[in-house]
């Protein structure tokens, strides 16, 4: 078997909640998702920054009408999917505060616990292991996933790139989960979305955003990643 | 500046020796620089092994004559840049002992800390941080880079395989040394050399061969990665 979109669910109808939707990488798939068509529900501290970036969103180009509305951080758990897209440092907290309305849904942590001083990006220690394992473990009733930790935040946000040129890897132990997130991947132009193993391998994944960084400062591009063979 | 391999040291006149020539991923490189013409010093724990296994390489396909040379560990350090593909277990002890001999020369080291179990590959914690780390550590005295993680074993060794189709991440502190590794993956067609950082983040991409372990389980395939937008 090698990659085949076509064994992917239909996930069209679904609405995608984000967390940290006012955040670079949060709002930058946010319009990806509302200029592909899919529901989008913006989630912040307070429901009128929500409001206010999914306003912002909404008049961006090539965005339909009425797909993007916005609120607090539980109005974005009412989704179908929610995108934990928060800094790092308010990662534990937020997720512990929401574990209970996210509670059966499938949940996907793009973000990288990475540290920067003059030399540039570097992993930072997590206990759990990533970002993703203590989502794991701080929403037990969920269907964590980790996935879009590699995507450039100014190409999601530049409305004259068409097409993102990059795979992106979804991780996660439940498989159908996983298919779903791969699924979105692919809503938005020039992604596929690649089951990259699971979640204990999640680590590597979000930490070698730094290697990524260093990449784009050296190269002065905006790199991301494709999987050879596949 | 956008990827310009123009910038790249001539390398070609460089030898390159082999520890741990006998395995897989040092075999399957060595045979790629044979046939691309490079002195190959192949090395083992044993003279014998390492002169049968160079004999066997210069027995395949399209390589020149006269380019393979084997011997024990100690012949292989003899060369202007050492690869390291000896197995985890015995890394440390590997190179403590050979330090003096590899003092001033530089070292690439693409060893993958992984453990196995039921559920495929994973990371294994590296108290320095990674293997490339390590070797670091055990080598004050050489030009420490890391690369060649991710080659795909089975398509190195393949003589059918005109060109392998991935980018080399090359990690490492010493820009210089870093360079003659990038210049030494394109030599093998199909490659290219990727700086990709200092080697204090090497340990996230030696365990993202997991992730391509995952992947090739799951999609039948021999996968490795391609850097986009460089």
């Amino acid at each position: 078997m090698t990659f085949d979109p076509s064994v992917l669910p239909d996930v069209s109808g679904l609405s995608v909640g984000i967390l940290g939707g006012t955040g670079p990488q949060g709002r930058g798939l946010a319009y990806r998702w509302a200029r592909a068509g899919q529901a989008v529900r913006i989630g912040s501290r307070t429901r009128e920054r929500g409001e206010a970036a999914a306003a912002e969103l909404a008049g961006m180009p090539h965005v339909p009408d009425g797909v993007v509305t916005g609120g607090d951080n539980e109005y974005a758990c009412a989704a179908d999917v929610v995108l934990v897209a928060v800094p790092w440092d308010g990662h534990a907290d937020t997720l512990r505060a929401l574990a209970p309305v996210l509670a059966g849904r499938i949940v996907v942590d793009c973000v990288n616990p990475l540290g920067f001083d003059k030399q540039g990006a570097f992993a930072l220690p997590v206990p759990e292991g990533s970002a993703a394992q203590q989502a794991l473990a701080l929403l037990p009733g969920s269907r964590v996933c980790a996935a879009f930790h590699h995507v450039s935040a100014v190409l999601l946000a530049d409305p004259e790139v068409t097409e993102v040129d990059l795979d992106v890897l979804v991780l996660g132990d439940d498989r159908d989960a996983a298919a779903v997130v791969q699924a979105l991947a692919m809503r938005i132009p020039g992604m596929r979305g690649v089951w990259a193993g699971r979640l204990r391998n999640a680590g590597q994944v979000e930490a070698f955003t730094a290697n990524l960084i260093a990449i784009n400062r050296r190269y002065k591009a905006h790199a991301g990643i494709r999987v050879t063979d596949v």
